[in-house]
């Protein structure tokens, strides 16, 4: 059976320096909690009833279904900030809707984008929102960084 | 079992506008009856004797192995065309291919293209074509607008 | 069960030409030897005693945990670089690191580099290196030109 549907998730975020950019890239996701592992992008739906979990330690490079948002530079100063969020619908038998956001800007200001992007997400669906769920990282660069935020399915 | 070969595919396309460029995209796939998934992008084949079927009511949250094509803009009045393509095969034994191509133009320019990619590949591979299929969809953009076609494949 | 852990993998690289970039990528995979497959792209570890096969004949269409690096390019007389490599460790417990680069350069720069790469990565989780092993394709374009180089996962 190729098509699955995840039971589980959860969200990690973290930042980081790194000698080039995928390397920040991957020492951001070992600071989120979700190195070591290989991540499979997704766009970006929760199933119905997914319920939440603590951060697994997640078996070494098993292949890990993700939604997620990263942003790296090597532009001393700049400020990146990796954001995603979760709006869950009163509709208990609907799925959620997961958002990515980055910007070159502070954490409060990409959160806030992302909880929207995922309000109106819903709204396009027609469904009421129960609650929004959101988490980001915000770092300032001092030679190559990277911030990454995700929702890690699983089951 | 990790390496699996999808056995069924159906075309889909659609376009939207949203609040920002990945809210359209999101609105894009509902549109185009993808929504509600977990698109898991692939390049780009089409596995030998793999069966079309009706679009069908993918669970909600499913992973969803797809090929496809998407172009989003926030600048009014612009012209967006996703399109793909596949190229079957004389010989059933031997896999189809799948081209996206996306572009700033008509809708019949871009579809016309992503099938001469189908058909050049094919030649690469020394493989006669029996037929060509494609789908595409166009948009002018209000405000912030996408279009997406894709391939999804299913077992 | 949708988490899984690949326990064999095999390096391939390979460059073409082609009608358009994608077409170019498309024929690079077939001379890599990864063609005729559907590439899910992953962020890049080796599990833990995952064993080095030969190249193998994967069936046409499906589904490959790959990380790979790419590079495409119009330009005529541009050169190419694409480069994967594997930082083994040690400890046969802890998991490998696979890094992806791509660079308009020559081969032996761009290798030393992914290598690099690779080296850092392990030194930032505190992991001794056991040897890299890397692989890289190089491309002058004529016309419309991809370099290719990916770490196949598999089990």
């Amino acid at each position: 059976m190729i098509v699955q549907t995840p039971t589980k998730y959860f969200l990690v975020s973290g930042c980081a320096e790194g000698l080039t950019e995928l390397n920040a890239f991957d020492a951001a996701l070992i600071n989120a909690g979700a190195g070591n592992t290989n991540l499979v992008r997704l766009s970006s739906i929760l199933p119905p009833r997914c319920e939440e979990i603590p951060p697994v330690r997640i078996p070494q490079g098993a292949l890990l279904p993700t939604a997620y948002s990263s942003i790296t530079s090597d532009e001393p100063g700049r400020v990146l900030t990796a954001a995603v969020s979760i709006a869950f619908p009163e509709d208990e038998d609907h799925c959620g809707l997961i958002m990515e956001y980055h910007d070159f800007a502070r954490r409060a200001d990409v959160e806030e984008k992302v909880c929207q992007m995922a309000l109106a997400g819903m709204d396009f669906r027609g469904q009421k929102v129960k609650r929004v769920e959101s988490l980001a990282c915000e770092h300032v660069v001092r030679e190559t960084g990277a911030a990454f935020a995700a929702v890690v399915l699983w089951n």
